[in-house]
């Protein structure tokens, strides 16, 4: 099962394509897409509606993670997060990329243990899960921790992290055949 | 010219197309968008912009025209505006359409001459202007009064407005070849 996450910003939006096969998670591809200042609003959108079709078109995810509500510093920053996640769930739903979406506090505890995570912690974590040496942004772990949480949340079924069915295909060995 | 109004919101989206052909100004088609309650965030903002990729295709409008900043009642609410204002211009990006915004207040101001009327004065106003004698939805006449300001602001190019290449164009019979 292919999961791509995304961590919408009006500046940053970071992505990331993880793959788990038989509960060996590995990471595809993660990066963050840029927004050059300079642009408009309407090429800004465009830019990360491209990106994001691009992605999807390369890996086929089987499943789009977003994280839910960020709640802006103002009116502004909120109506601006609110384009840039319009935009990326319009792309996974023109592509019928089914969404999925999760709030900061559930993905910080399903990745690190603590809903009230910093930052650097998620960051850790993620390179730690994911055995990933390198250095990375925020926005980049960000994506990746998204995308991590819905694996483990699928993982432990509960009414409101997803169904049965998508379990037992994600983790067929898990079914026990009476 | 042809502008196409849209007048955003997270249950009903407004859209006009009017015509401005030498100062006289026509209604070619209004309405507005209706997004069943029911359906998830994804499937709404595609109704959106497939709708509005129909109209923009059919009419093919000279200018997009926008309200900004719609301050919510909450958060919510606000992201709401958010997702369905960025699909809605994405339309426009998409098919090379040029953006243009106006806050609800510039765009009170130019229709009633106030920029504090009632939605009841937007919508008599607009009716007046266009004569039109059917009843019709706030939703709709916002999207008319949307579309109307930017032909009245063109009229009168300001720093804020627009600039004179356009002013040019859309009122050739005002430049005294001298």
């Amino acid at each position: 099962m292919i999961i791509l996450g995304v961590d919408p910003g009006s500046n940053f939006t970071g992505y990331a394509v993880i793959k788990n096969d038989k509960n060996i998670i590995t990471r595809i591809t993660s990066g963050v897409i840029k927004l050059p200042s300079v642009k408009s609003l309407s090429q800004k959108l465009e830019i990360i509606y491209d990106e994001l079709n691009k992605i999807i078109r390369k890996h086929s995810p089987d499943e789009f993670v977003i994280e839910t509500a960020f709640y802006g510093k103002n009116v502004q920053s909120t109506l601006k997060i609110g384009y840039v996640r319009g935009v990326s769930i319009l792309a996974a739903a023109h592509n019928k990329v089914p969404v999925n979406e999760y709030s900061p506090r559930e993905i910080k505890k399903a990745v690190v243990g603590n809903g009230a995570a910093a930052k650097e912690q998620v960051n850790f974590m993620v390179k730690n899960i994911l055995k990933i040496d390198e250095k990375m942004k925020y926005d980049e772990s960000d994506a990746l921790a998204i995308a991590l949480c819905h694996i483990f949340k699928m993982k432990t079924p509960t009414k409101k992290s997803g169904n049965w069915k998508a379990f037992v295909e994600a983790f067929p060995e898990r079914v026990i055949n009476s």
